[in-house]
């Protein structure tokens, strides 16, 4: 039988809000079985782009990254919030160690296609060095991996953070047995986005595709949906969508957010 | 007999100067034995600082890092510098694993007292993992280190490049025949610092004091030499300092520099 593996993504907004993110790694340092985390951006990278006098382009809720918002989001994400979520998890005994995909080659991959939309230096991931990520896990070491990755030039990409979390999850499902969990600031899938009590506690492809029809489910809730069905199509064991509040529920095997399966 | 083991240390100098950096990266990468890297900081974090409208306060030549000041060189030596580096020596077929102190608690270090002078968030190293680092190299990787460390709190430090890279080699020398390089801007220790040609092939003790009290050797490389023989007295083989150009003929195995043992 697999050893389990839990997979965890934090969003922008959960970076955002100190006293949550420190809720959240209190929790994250308490599981026991080996575990990844991956972490979102958040608004810094962007006060600080302002600051420096860059301007945000953003596509459809996706950042365009050109070199400078490329070294902006390189400091940001690959240092100031990896490192200050590394050393928080090691004062919590929590041995993590922070990566990019660049590190040791773990995740490949390749600049986005300019055609239709140039997003510049973007990454589609294209590799998952699952036995290099064993061989940390092995070392007792939990990875805390910040959104970006690079291709085999050399050249720093920024990636989304869902899809990078998905990938990593897939990979290593092949030698463990894997559970993503999405955290974020809402309970779960709500099917009244203005309803914190509205959570689906178990959602199936087919009436998640009703529900899009439907417009209950809309915006950024769909990349983060694909991404989970494609997760389960791949071979991860179990998807979760929950409040970064409540990961201490997923601990304790108490029910909590959207299961998708 | 002990494996060998490399640690070599660029300056803040070789950083700046990318077409320099180029040439030690690539040289770098063609190491057989394992290898270590500590880069330093560079202009970029003053540059950064000042845009972001930071005053840079610093103290005979070390920087007072006040908090908003570690966010930079956090974001800037532990993201932007540390990754593109280790990006570059990965398109390089060096498996690069870009590290501060923080990740997986691998150097403790302590906030510096602020008596005499307070340097706000600077650490000074207690602590070096060398059997988690030992276990990174096992596992094919090259540790490349920006000059941070964290304390047990969680706090990142920012910490000297040249202490940092010394307190490695001595922790690592009690597992491998370590030797340390410090490359720079210059071809080595001169005794006329006008005059690139006047390198001391070997520098013995009681020949450095000599030095320092007819003014021949200062500023810093004070502190860059205490730093050397402090490292030969705890146990690392030979130290070297070199220009960072010419890191390919130490790996030929031709002279260059001055050597320290």
């Amino acid at each position: 039988m697999k050893q389990k593996l839990v997979v965890i993504k934090i969003g922008g907004n959960v970076i955002d809000n100190p006293e949550l993110l420190n809720i959240f790694l209190k929790a994250f340092s308490k599981i026991k079985s080996p575990k990844i985390l991956v972490h979102g951006g958040g608004k810094i990278a962007t006060e600080i782009a302002e600051k420096l006098g860059l301007e945000t382009t953003m596509h459809e809720g996706r950042r365009i990254t050109d070199k400078p918002m490329l070294d902006v989001v390189t400091m940001v994400y690959g240092g100031l919030i990896n490192k200050n979520i590394v050393a928080l998890l090691n004062a919590n005994n929590c041995k993590a160690i922070g990566l990019t995909g660049a590190d040791g080659g773990i995740i490949i991959a390749k600049k986005r296609h300019p055609e239709p939309i140039d997003f510049g230096f973007v990454g589609d991931i294209k590799q998952v060095d699952s036995a290099l990520i064993t061989s940390l896990l092995a070392a007792n070491l939990t990875p805390v991996f910040a959104p970006l990755t690079a291709n085999t030039k050399g050249e720093m990409l920024n990636t989304n953070a869902d899809t990078q979390a998905q990938a990593i999850a897939v990979a290593m499902s092949h030698i463990f047995e894997t559970e993503l969990v999405f955290c974020f600031e809402k309970n779960g899938v709500l099917t009244n986005s203005d309803d914190e009590n509205s959570v689906i506690d178990n959602l199936v492809y087919t009436d998640y595709q009703n529900l899009k029809l439907s417009g209950a489910i809309f915006k950024g809730m769909i990349p983060k949906l694909d991404n989970a069905f494609k997760a389960i199509e791949d071979g991860v064991k179990s998807v979760r969508i929950c409040h970064a509040k409540n990961l201490n529920l997923i601990i304790e095997n108490q029910k909590t957010g959207t299961i998708i399966q």
